[in-house]
């Protein structure tokens, strides 16, 4: 069987979804980076597993494959917290399909919130050009009371918090951490 | 350049050294995955970060090397908390030597500290077959006072906690964290 990159088979919609999630991954590196000079927080993306079937007498690499994720994208720590996310594209506009996340990631996010971690998604509407950060327990409470398969924008709106791309970092996703998880505990 | 798995130039002394190493890091994944199993903590083994030269048409990896780790082996969530952690291994009887942490290691585990999180290095004196969970506060704090490049074995059982080989998990970590960080706290 062969593994593609990501898992994504490379055809054509896939590979503007790619450049989709690339240019969010791009954000969030980049803003991960300015919080570690800063020292404001440690986020670290989580590289993804590869399975290495031979590497050469000088140790390279020769054979190997992309591995599916078993958890998610980023975890770190901040404000002495533990914080743990995924970051998610769709160019829908009025609805993310929870088919964006495959199961096992649902289950380690619930396990976050489960040992006290902060956990949430960081979506981005490609077509709108909005962001939002929106906590995984909202997502949960919204997925059971509503029975059903995406969340409306709406929601993301009514119980996420918007992020505006800013200069440095361009996406200054913590500040939407500060709203959801710090202000109404201090 | 070659890079070599790990940065480890494979010679008679290093295939040793990673031997330990890889002992060492089995009973700590097993542990994980115990930890995981009976929801206890989420704890996970940081994948070695690659890079990746080419890869052929099916997205098979074809030429790629080890990159260089530029924080630790080992972070999660216990008790609401962040834990970040190193495990090492020395054939040595009487002490630990600081080299064996690079310094980007002990820049990232001084950053977990600064932020509000737990860090700490599971050592394994395998000629003594002694394991011990020791908080990388305590070891900046001798480092800093004794001016030395290595750490005695008598510091780790003094300030840090043994760990005495169990049956499931063979070497349950977490009650030494329970010692170090949790007890005094509650």
């Amino acid at each position: 069987m062969i593994k593609y990159p990501l898992g994504i088979k490379p055809n054509k919609n896939n590979i503007s979804y790619k450049n989709r999630g690339l240019a969010l991954e791009t954000l969030i590196n980049e803003a991960n980076e300015y919080y570690l000079n800063k020292d404001i927080a440690l986020i670290y993306k989580k590289p993804t597993p590869i399975h290495i079937v031979k590497t050469d007498k000088e140790g390279k690499i020769v054979n190997a494959y992309f591995e599916k994720k078993s958890t998610t994208d980023y975890n770190g720590l901040y404000k002495g917290k533990y914080i743990d996310f995924e970051a998610k594209s769709t160019h829908l506009k009025s609805s993310f399909p929870i088919n964006n996340f495959e199961k096992q990631q649902l289950e380690h996010l619930s396990r976050v919130i489960n040992h006290g971690g902060f956990a949430f998604v960081i979506v981005y509407f490609s077509s709108l050009n909005r962001f939002f950060v929106y906590p995984i327990k909202k997502m949960f409470s919204y997925l059971k009371e509503n029975n059903k398969k995406s969340i409306p924008l709406n929601e993301f709106i009514k119980q996420g918090v918007e992020i505006n791309l800013t200069i440095t970092p361009r996406l200054n996703y913590l500040v939407a951490l500060d709203k959801l998880f710090f202000d109404s505990k201090q």
